[in-house]
């Protein structure tokens, strides 16, 4: 019999808040990363940049210090809760898939301020991925309809293959 | 050790003329049908409808019968050429995995009359394949330009998670 081909991937995988988000890593655990593989799964979170939110008034004046602080401690917390929940569904899978004999994938994790669309191409330029995995609809309507689809925008600039999970409907009740 | 987990998925590919459609096919069958699988693997081509082109010119009477019957029989070779190509590429593939020891995945194979966007989305919800796997920029400049982007398309409207395989640059000279 011929030697198992041992697949070594780099997998970017753009984490946020969303439960989408998170939907979206599982499926690329359970689908993408395979029992005979070395994969390097990156996990990548996008924290809003400070201009973003003081320069929501046009004049700078809008948010006190104070309210910008918090805001900031806010986001940084925001990183570490999504990072530790992402890396903890890493880590399920990967311990599942060293039981029926695979080898474990290695995870890093990145935060990169600034905005999702931007941070997510970035990346994927620096790094030259074997593919991009994210959720749908993880911005929410109102940010969407400013900022467009993020999942659109990358999958139009990314050069990578990129994977789009959305959510089914019968798993958001969960 | 405990049991290994077999998979049994369906995947949706969309394949065309084009070798965009050739190279995801490659790369769905490399990276997301793993040994351990026992995946279905089901081949989809849109064949042009006859009023696609008999309505090009607004009066019905540009082209004579001739001329459709003629575009009709080369639209049928297309498909059955597509198919066979996808086909070859599919076996080749599961004869790889099957002398690695791995689970040959079924392949079936659907040649469906109408607008790719449509066609794809339909069979799409009546199949409720586990991934959609479509490659990029598949459909010309010009279609494009006048229809969308057909995998933007699919990605908005379909429910299943979408993978979009572009072809990297390095391979285009192949």
């Amino acid at each position: 019999m011929a030697a198992m081909v041992v697949k070594e991937r780099k997998i970017l995988v753009a984490v946020d808040e969303s439960e989408e988000s998170m939907y979206a890593l599982s499926w690329c655990l359970k689908n993408v990363v395979s029992e005979n593989s070395k994969d390097t799964l990156v996990l990548l979170y996008a924290k809003p940049l400070r201009s973003a939110y003081t320069a929501l008034d046009g004049t700078g004046y809008l948010f006190s210090s104070d309210i910008v602080v918090t805001m900031e401690r806010h986001n940084n917390e925001m990183a570490d809760c999504v990072m530790a929940k992402a890396k903890k569904i890493s880590m399920i899978s990967t311990s599942l898939s060293a039981i029926v004999g695979g080898q474990v994938a290695a995870v890093e994790m990145r935060v990169e301020n600034g905005d999702a669309r931007d941070v997510i191409c970035c990346v994927a330029q620096k790094l030259v991925p074997d593919v991009l995995v994210m959720g749908s609809h993880g911005y929410g309507l109102i940010r969407r309809a400013f900022l467009g689809s993020v999942s659109y925008h990358c999958a139009q600039n990314v050069k990578c293959p990129v994977l789009v999970v959305k959510r089914p409907k019968s798993s958001r009740n969960n």
